[in-house]
């Protein structure tokens, strides 16, 4: 496979030293052609993850990018990484080695892909830079599958290190811009790796206990005619020679759903916001987790099939992610997620007596601000020893004209929201199923009935009671593994400033 | 439960006989007061799919749409309909109801919700127009839990009528737009909970088996800073003080992520087309079933792990959805969907064959059309007996500028399309993945290179060699079911005609 005609311009400095002198070596290492699949070779690639003392003195192939490399007189190591595994491997001048092919193997560039053929030996030391402890790889051959440029515009042992350490010992860390600009790299570190491979377990396990539960995923256009809830915070969108919308939750969908006799759905699917915040926990395109449901008698029927669905994803994570969580919290340092079975649900009003005891001033139908809600978080968490819970029974006044009042108090209504450490990620309500009703509530809250018209047609011919919510995934990643901000948590962000990459 | 007081305008009638008389059942039926959660009463309602002969003699209550009604003398038979299973139920006078609980019945608006308790008995001759035919409940109670309006915009039944039936008995069927404008009623029909739970099935089986592979599931943004490939048939988006786009693929964000070494990645989400495109396979928002992969060698290793996903996804619907797929055969007749295990493969310059054989003339560059699409699957099928088969090694010509052209013959590309009986269902290549032969791919083809620069850049510090594919949920769903049109198969679709509902 190596091919010395395939060198590009920016591989001039190998081809030089290949080159450069009579070498025994020369067919065991170079550049290779560009793999535009030419052949189907009988190899094996082993994966770096498999590389333990079970396979001692095998010879193996294995496919890595290098991460470090550091010559010292005829050896060369290098740091050979696979996503979160990595081993160490040495070029040493001998019987498969040249004086030329170590200096080769120690001038690839780093983050360069490479296809290398070694003897796993078993070392006497463990080598605690690396995932592979207890061998290391003695390569026969070294070809570059694909060459990276020399500049790297991040170090990836800068992007895991924590902060601490970075103010500490002044070393190097990265900031969040130069992260997401150069996003590609900053995804390749173990934390990165780790953040969105537990990230792909939330929705996996949320999926899993719904679909045992029943529930039928459907999918709602993103694209929508009119902006409901009075057209604030909505995307405009070209259609064709109108004007569209980009719908800002699936919530009119997923009841439609309901009335249509699917009985429980839920969807997964991006839900746009044109909203100018600029905070830690604000996107403009985030990705809901949605829920709907018909229930027979109460509400909590459906609350508390949303808190099982999210304790059994919390369980679920600590159980199948462990690795991940371990691997954050090496850069992120935090304590494990707690949370009660069955959930914690208090009332607004209760809320309300710990935060007025806690000295704070609100009156009875005011909204929890960002502050009183952490504040409340920090309050339940000292009291009730959890991470996780409902806070149920909101005034009506703070909610959305389609959410059900309460029948005994009407300032109260059926909606709640869902808290991970004092952040919410989860609001949801009994919705009304009434046309009259919700005609009366959409009047009351000074919408125009014709924009709204076909959401209340829905329910002219028989709507069984159902209630629902919306989860936001970015913001589920982020507080479960105590990170502080939901960039970090989204593969791209997107926020009133950042569309790119 | 029951609530006279709670009578709203539309239900005068029933009011009226329920104060008509001295009525010794007048207890046992009424309209329910609204569900407001107002309390969480002890009781079980049952299924109608568990109403059986192991239930009979027994007392249930049910919840059930009014699905059709008729009164008799002193008795009134009403069909109970629950999703896809409905059951008879019998008001007759007599200890449990008065002459006006039978006209109470009788006058309650088809699809209406209501709440029943009866006892199951067994009935001496199967009931034929139901799903439960062994059993039929003898009313003792009915609540209206959700009153429908008296006229629906069209009738189930009609909604359910195969066509050669309309057709040949003149019987009502109900057109396309209708159903469209009445999506929450049309969706109620045992046709379209089956097609939808199938659809269901296909995401879920299609993660399960990817998860089951190793894959991990991403999440990519739909709005994008700049329009690739040139620009066309994309949607424009105010963007705060700028525009931006809707992105008409996830490409480029998969491919990222291939860069940033996830190796195997999937996603599901939706795709948006600005195409004036006014076919029954043509939406301008669909649901993509997205797939990238690294490979070792040769990218027939990705078209492997795709083809068998597909035909693992054909064999699970084929397990699981054995009711629904017979459900949606009684309207829509279809030979069952046929496969090969391993898949087809055919090559481009074959199929060319096969149709110049039938008498087609295309010239060796020139991409398939529509009706010769349709005709090669004919073809196939009759020579391979198979409805799923894979068209690889197309003209490099009619492929986009990212598609890796192949080693040895440079008029041809490393690119591949999948087929459902004749229709595209898949399409996908190896893609570029060093920065100088895709600016040099992208110049051939004219495109802006500034616009795409990012694009590009992904690939300058080292990029596995890579393949994919990105699947239209909608047309599986079509054509394995053998359906017609694809806005059958999208709960609320969007063409360059319809945004609502």
């Amino acid at each position: 496979m190596p091919s010395a005609s395939a060198c590009r311009k920016s591989q001039e400095k190998p081809r030089e030293i290949m080159e450069a002198a009579e070498d025994y070596a020369k067919e065991r290492y170079g550049v290779s052609s560009m793999i535009q699949s030419q052949e189907k070779p009988d190899r094996v690639l082993v994966r770096l993850s498999d590389l333990t003392v079970q396979k001692a003195d095998e010879v193996v192939w294995v496919r890595a990018r290098v991460h470090t490399s550091r010559a010292k007189g005829k050896q060369c190591f290098l740091v050979l990484r696979q996503q979160q595994f990595n081993v160490q491997a040495l070029v040493a001048v001998g019987d498969h080695a040249s004086k030329q092919m170590v200096k080769f193997a120690a001038n690839i560039n780093k983050e360069s892909i490479v296809d290398v053929e070694g003897v796993v030996r078993k070392v006497n030391q463990k080598i605690g830079s690396c995932t592979q402890q207890d061998v290391e790889l003695h390569v026969q051959k070294i070809y570059v599958i694909s060459l990276a440029e020399p500049r790297l515009p991040l170090q990836l042992d800068d992007a895991v290190r924590p902060e601490v350490e970075g103010e500490e010992e002044g070393r190097a860390t990265v900031n969040q811009d130069t992260r997401l600009d150069n996003r590609v790299i900053d995804l390749r570190t173990s934390t990165s790796q780790a953040v969105f491979r537990l990230q792909s377990g939330i929705c996996h396990l949320f999926r899993e206990i719904l679909i045992n539960k029943g529930f039928v995923e459907i999918q709602t256009p993103k694209i929508i005619s009119a902006a409901s809830e009075g057209g604030a915070n909505v995307f405009t969108v070209s259609y064709f020679k109108n004007n569209a919308y980009l719908a800002q939750s699936p919530q009119l969908y997923k009841q439609m759903c309901i009335c249509a006799d699917f009985e429980k759905v839920f969807c997964i699917g991006p839900v746009f916001r044109a909203e100018d915040s600029n905070t830690h926990r604000h996107l403009t395109e985030f990705v809901g987790l949605d829920i709907e449901m018909a229930f027979n008698y109460h509400y909590h029927e459906v609350v508390e099939e949303i808190a099982d669905t999210l304790v059994q994803i919390f369980r679920g994570l600590q159980e199948r992610f462990q690795t991940e969580i371990q691997t954050v919290n090496k850069q992120f340092p935090c304590e494990p997620f707690k949370f009660l079975e069955p959930t914690l649900r208090l009332e607004y009003c209760e809320a309300l007596a710990m935060l007025r005891e806690a000295g704070i001033e609100m009156g009875d139908e005011e909204d929890l601000s960002t502050p009183n809600e952490k504040l409340l978080g920090r309050l339940v968490k000292e009291k009730y020893d959890t991470d996780f819970y409902i806070l149920d029974k909101y005034p009506l006044a703070v909610r959305p004209f389609y959410t059900m009042p309460d029948p005994r108090n009407p300032k109260q209504s059926n909606s709640y929201d869902m808290f991970m450490r004092g952040e919410e990620i989860l609001s949801g309500a009994q919705r009304i199923h009434d046309p009259q009703l919700l005609t009366e509530r959409a009047l009351h809250h000074g919408i125009d009935l014709e924009k709204i018209k076909a959401y209340i047609d829905s329910f002219r011919f028989g709507a069984p009671p159902h209630a629902g919510g919306g989860i936001g995934l970015e913001r589920v990643t982020m507080l479960f593994l105590g990170l502080h901000n939901v960039r970090q948590t989204s593969m791209f962000p997107r926020d009133p400033k950042r569309l790119t990459p």
